[in-house]
């Protein structure tokens, strides 16, 4: 029997659908991926956009982290209220209005970076600052491949430049190499992403400044981040892990720490299962070819999700899954999963249960 | 410019992303629905798991709504706190441990009636209900051609005898013609739906009972689901309407309620714009090739979404959109998108702000 089977056998699960995590494995990959940095001589800063947990912010911090990332103005005002006094929002803030007098706050709570790539975002963050643009960092993005937001690395020092004559003290420059996220890219998105915070930080000196931050992402791709110029990681999926990172040949069966706990509610298909975890459970992560989740240790897929339905695949001949059955389905894409849960259940290897809330729980904005 | 766009412009929003309900469209798409229910003389329970918010509940029942659907016991848990006292969870409950306990509750507080789709669910219920059992209703879930949970329609009326033999009140029928969600199906999926709770009507009466409800779903389906056979319509969606309520015409574009506004955070490329609405506001709702959602009024699709970055597509020659320009966003399908938000802000047609809090957000088990 799959461990989480197992797990679940004993401790009785009916509130399903739950997210379940796991203590000791989400120990371990906390351990893991400190004694990694730590092995390469750099800093880790993981992103809690997965977990948006306090609890497990608090855990990474104890374990060597030397701050947080923050992918919105809300998740870093959580974090902040609970005393997290170094958070970087490595995101292109648009600071007008509201977020501007919210950033302002923040910057008095916490140690605040804040993601540029744009001089009308910088100028922007210099109108909320005004006098106080002393209070922030700035932190360059830079485009590496994966398409998303960041200017070209060359593009780097001139922008930084701007930045410092408005007065911003600006740290340094990151990426994210989103583009490793597929089958087979993650070694070399790695590389791209190596080339481009190189090409970044040459764009600094060219412009007379320094890069001291050099900043990297992911889970899927920090294995292969060990490009001397980096001074710093910010994954957040190596917490729990999911099915994306296994696939990705990232993390093996036994580092994924979440999984859903679900129950079967209709049996009347033979080959099929419905379970009560669907899209406001998983998220639509996934495509009907591979599916958007599966079950632990078995081959069994979920083909289909509605909100409330979770439409399990069932081999035709053989034992099927009787009805009431709770079953552990590990998610394609942890992130949003988490995102749908108001609490975590931790449970710990001496059967002892927990709830955690997810404080930063759709802090989007 | 679009009626959306204009409203972003006199509004000033800039705690993006958010999602804003305009009031006027809302009232009408209730007072549509229920207009539509009073003239085929059919009674109306909208569900509530698209809006879960009391405030649109509550216009609901004062439109002539005589109760409402829920698809969890957390969302029934939300509206009978507020005072709904007729309340369906048309869900096929499995109905152990802390769950039976939260039924029994809610039994006491509201008028109940839960669904039912084998007689292992049933006998969870008649186990949690013990002596009580005529404190809740059954409605027998049938299955009409969308594949999803429900017996076969001839097998209603002897799992209803069989309910029936436990004590259980067993009201009727429902189904949901969740096939009817594709684009030109809508016609033939009410069909499929009137044809399977008639023939669910005579296996009541072949065993002996009567079917006095005789629930239908919903939005896409409506205006198809006028066979005598029904008593009682179940659609969530019509309240906000998106895109794609739109593409299968159930809707045109004024009778949609509900956008995101999202904000441009980087237009490093031309032919295209990064908005800060990803998958944690709009769900991964659609493909790469319809898209994941449309600003208001334009041809302009979200082409990919990343948890906080959206890709806009645009025209690689003409107009760019400005960074930091607030976007209108039509999602493809609302319900998940208001469950990723702690608060709709509904605006008046005089431009008043008001913020109702989406009460049963996240409340999955």
């Amino acid at each position: 029997m799959h461990r989480f089977a197992e797990i679940l056998a004993h401790i009785n699960v009916v509130e399903s659908p739950a997210a379940i995590v796991l203590s000791d494995v989400l120990s371990t990959n906390i351990a893991r991926m400190q004694a990694f940095a730590d092995a390469h001589e750099v800093l880790l800063r993981p992103h809690v956009k997965t977990h948006k947990c306090i609890e497990i912010g608090r855990m990474q911090l104890a374990g060597g982290a030397i701050g947080i990332t923050a992918g919105t103005i809300g998740e870093a005002e959580v974090f902040a209220a609970a005393g997290f006094d170094d958070i970087f929002i490595a995101y292109p803030v648009w600071a007008v209005g509201s977020k501007a007098e919210r950033l302002r706050s923040l910057a008095t709570h916490t140690t605040l970076s804040i993601g540029v790539e744009s001089r009308e975002a910088t100028d922007a963050l210099a109108a909320a600052f005004g006098d106080r643009v002393r209070d922030v960092s700035l932190i360059v993005e830079v485009e590496c491949g994966a398409r998303r937001s960041g200017v070209d690395p060359r593009d780097a020092g001139p922008l930084a430049r701007y930045a410092s004559e408005k007065g911003f003290r600006v740290e340094g420059v990151y990426t994210y190499p989103g583009h490793g996220g597929v089958q087979g890219a993650r070694e070399q998105a790695a590389r791209d992403q190596g080339a481009a915070l190189a090409r970044a930080v040459s764009s600094f000196t060219s412009s007379g400044l320094t890069a001291r931050v050099v900043s990297a992402g992911s889970t899927p791709t920090a294995e292969f981040s060990t490009e001397p110029v980096i001074t710093e990681l910010r994954p957040g999926e190596y917490v729990f892990n999911d099915g994306d990172n296994l696939a990705l040949g990232a993390c093996d069966e036994s580092q994924i720490a979440l999984f859903v706990a679900a129950t079967v509610v209709s049996a009347q298909e033979s080959g099929r299962a419905i379970l009560d975890a669907g899209t406001k459970a998983l998220g639509r992560e996934g495509d009907s070819e591979r599916g958007f989740g599966k079950i632990a240790g078995l081959d069994y897929r979920l083909g289909k999700l509605n909100e409330y339905h979770g439409y399990l695949d069932l081999p035709e001949e053989g034992p099927q899954i009787p009805i009431g059955t709770v079953v552990p389905v590990v998610p394609n894409h942890v992130c949003p999963v988490v995102n749908s849960f108001d609490e975590l259940t931790i449970i710990t290897p001496e059967r002892t249960i927990e709830s955690w809330p997810v404080s930063a729980r759709g802090r989007l904005s």
